[in-house]
């Protein structure tokens, strides 16, 4: 088992076949759903592809009126109490609800049916029409037709199609784990509420409405949030929240107008050289912020986080390689260290031209624009405050709007600064007792293979579910890393969907 | 007579009026020329009408050609033996030789008869329609008739054309100077040797060229560059010389592909931060560039420098006004003496998008378009070895193209400096003896109202003139400053074109 470089195949196969640990319920779940997977992976994927070829991008509101229908009919068929919740002309939500006689805990699990919208002319197949590879195309997979009922199915074939990992796959995984657990009579240990929403990747606008409409039917004791892609060593992983997110643009003024850079250069001030100097202010050389107070606020590294980091794989190297990258920032700190920290990055520089369109000017002005990611505890407003401060702190008189004649004669220097909206962070902690169940039922699956990650990088506003709904959220992925989500050539390695199936049976079941 | 403002409308007109000093030919000469425009402007105004009327675009070599012939004729009709040189496919030159028994030196002239090219749509009038007007557009001057012969002219009256200020206006006031030193019978004291560029605004590709062919015919003394506009205060001016140029392209790089923000942020390097930091480096808080030896080679200022410096016109104040300024560079140093310094100068800045094309990415590069200005002294690429030098001390690898993966694995900072070609600044010190006559020659003129400039912020590539052709060089400016050269609308305000036939008549009879 190679885990020294990226195409680290086998390991989530291999973690497919370990043993199951744990209570016998449990246990015989996740050997019901191997035994139902490997006996149905045929029809499974059938399903499947007629699920992957209703085109749903969120604004083609038919074609997502017709995914919520087909993933409606199928909870209703497994014994789930399943509708559409609508506003008009907005996606719907499907809400299901499974209700367990003597359960004693709520779990609610979220999926997002719609997907990033494409430019066809960059897809190698068609986007809705599903297409079964011997491996990724990168690695030299062709296409093959989709396997006959008991023909044997390789687990490293890929599945392409738009929405394949980004987020239909759970869907599968949830539907076949429920008739795993039914033909083997396994019930599940907690009531289950589906809540699958069509406009994730158009912003979940509607999103927040829904909750607030709906909070009764909505009140669980923890979020299962199904999205994302495993580890990118291709390890299972669990991942205990998502950094919060604010940023802002900022903007500094030269002349009023463009001036020759010979008649007036180095006398009429520079908003490029300006905005570097005030960029390089604000970060050290490490690449830690230095704006006063900006990790100040941050939730502590826990015991739990720090050992579960200690355990991750050691990945760093692999991605440094493939990446191009000769040093990272935090001279040696893991790239999970840093993510579980604030971070204030420039996305984006610009003033007057380079290159070809460039001319012997003054800039008049010149921007940033910044995001600023939040771990628990940062306030995205508070976090922003303190970025003003620190530009004021620098000399700068910051305005929020282009500054008039007599505001420029007034200050020396002037920074504009939009702020962007934000939110926080929203998890739960590693060691809160709510998740520990949930921690133990993906080792059922992955075994020591399991990777607990503290916070995803990223951000999503899964704060809605923590404050609308005042409920924990866990992130569970299924997809592999590589599954080319959001961009041409989407698609799903079918050991991640069998992972998939195996872990919702675990997670249905969970003591 | 207000001189704390911009609109210092009258002093050149205050100054043509002035009292002419020194010798009784010269004395005579500028009173010869003052006579001369006085009694014939309507018809001084009519003949140049005739030349704008000719466009001047360097590409169009049809007409480029009518006003070379145009030209030639009107110097061989006042005696000047005139000849145009050709090089194929590009516009020629129109040489003329005066040759004046008895003189002990040969002065040669230089204007360059081609202009900028025109976005017609942006044009008040037709760019090659002259019209005259009663002041400035933008002071409400309106379109008014040629005048009759004899008619009253109001300097203050404009002439739009394009080319009007930049660079045909010389030539009237030569032909007018020329006519009426004629009509006194006053001799010229130098030899006069008419150089006229017709690729000037094309970049001179070829001025090298016809320097080399013909160098025993532009042998000179000294150089009088009729271009450029006289001081932004209106008052008359003699520049002793341009600044050099050279630049680069400074790009540094991050990871091999975009990142997202969220999952890599502040642990992959991010190439618009290394590059706000590489430039903060590169000049302090008060715009002095802290590269070391960036001022090393540059000539130190003279006493006669120091003293023009201090007579300037107190120009700044009214400038940073304009230009909405609280602060200049330099804390307080006046622009001149700014100048009188190499400078660096970002004139473009990119990486990744601001604004609504923003995303949240680490971007892949991040590219500064860099210019570079020199005084006397400075060599362009000891400048850019020095730039560079700078670069790798702050830890950087400097390549040529961008790297490939096993340089990006190498080194952890990477900068591509891309060099574009440079050449010297030019000029005469302004106290070397050949000057001397020059700006006496110009105090008859103006009085004491003559601003002596030691160098232009800009740069021309004069270096050909004191490198190739081996004679100093004097700029000898007419045009108003606010002529909207290179620009829509440009325009002569005639007493910019009297004061440049009294300037010609005193230049040409000069001690």
């Amino acid at each position: 088992m190679r885990r020294d470089g990226i195409a680290l195949s086998l390991i989530l196969s291999a973690a497919l076949l370990a043993a199951a640990a744990g209570p016998a319920a449990a246990g015989d779940a996740v050997a019901a759903a191997r035994a139902y997977r490997q006996a149905n992976g045929a029809e499974i994927l059938a399903r499947y592809v007629e699920l992957l070829e209703i085109p749903n991008v969120a604004r083609d509101l038919d074609n997502v009126e017709r995914n919520a229908e087909w993933i409606r009919q199928r909870l209703a068929a497994r014994g789930v109490a399943a509708e559409l919740w609508r506003i008009e002309g907005v996606p719907p939500i499907v809400y299901g609800r499974l209700e367990v006689p003597g359960a004693q805990r709520t779990v609610g699990i979220y999926v997002h049916y719609d997907g990033q919208p494409v430019d066809r002319d960059q897809w190698t197949f068609d986007p809705w029409t599903p297409v079964l590879t011997t491996a990724a195309l990168e690695d030299g997979g062709v296409r093959r037709p989709l396997p006959r009922p008991g023909e044997p199915i390789d687990p490293e074939w890929r599945l392409y199609a738009r929405s394949s990992g980004d987020d239909k796959a759970p869907i599968p995984a949830i539907l076949a784990a429920l008739d795993a657990l039914r033909q083997a009579g396994i019930q599940p240990t907690s009531n289950l509420v589906f809540f699958f929403e069509g406009e994730e990747e158009a912003g979940s606008e509607h999103l927040g409405d829904y909750m607030r409409a709906h909070r009764r039917e909505l009140a669980v004791d923890l979020w299962l949030i199904c999205d994302g892609p495993v580890h990118p060593s291709r390890r299972p992983q669990l991942v205990f929240g998502v950094r919060g997110y604010t940023g802002f643009d900022l903007t500094v003024y030269g002349a009023g107008r463009y001036l020759h850079s010979g008649h007036y250069g180095n006398w009429a001030p520079n908003p490029a050289m300006m905005l570097a100097r005030l960029l390089a202010s604000m970060k050290d050389d490490r690449g830690d912020v230095t704006i006063a107070g900006f990790y100040d606020d941050s939730a502590p590294l826990s015991d739990a986080e720090r050992a579960a980091m200690a355990a991750l794989p050691d990945y760093d190297d692999a991605l440094r390689r493939e990446l191009g990258l000769a040093w990272t920032e935090g001279d040696g700190a893991s790239l999970a260290e840093r993510l579980r920290r604030p971070s204030l990055n420039v996305r984006g520089m610009a003033s007057a031209a380079v290159g070809e369109a460039a001319r012997n000017v003054i800039p008049t002005t010149a921007t940033a624009s910044i995001d600023v990611r939040l771990v628990r505890g940062d306030d995205p407003e508070v976090m922003l405050d303190r970025v003003e401060e620190h530009v004021r702190r620098q000399g700068y008189h910051v305005v929020r709007q282009d500054p008039d004649l007599e505001t420029r004669l007034r200050y020396a220097r002037i920074a504009r600064i939009d702020r962007r909206p934000g939110y926080k962070a929203a998890g739960a902690p590693l060691d809160a007792p709510v998740v520990q169940p949930v921690i133990a039922a993906a080792r059922r699956v992955a075994g020591d293979e399991l990777v607990l990650m503290p916070t995803l990088g990223g951000s999503l506003p899964l704060y809605l579910f923590t404050e609308l709904l005042a409920a924990p959220v866990v992130i569970v992925p299924i997809a592999n890393h590589d599954d080319n989500q959001h961009a041409p050539d989407e698609n799903l390695r079918l050991a991640n969907l069998w992972y998939g199936i195996d872990l919702m049976a675990a997670l249905f079941t969970m003591e």
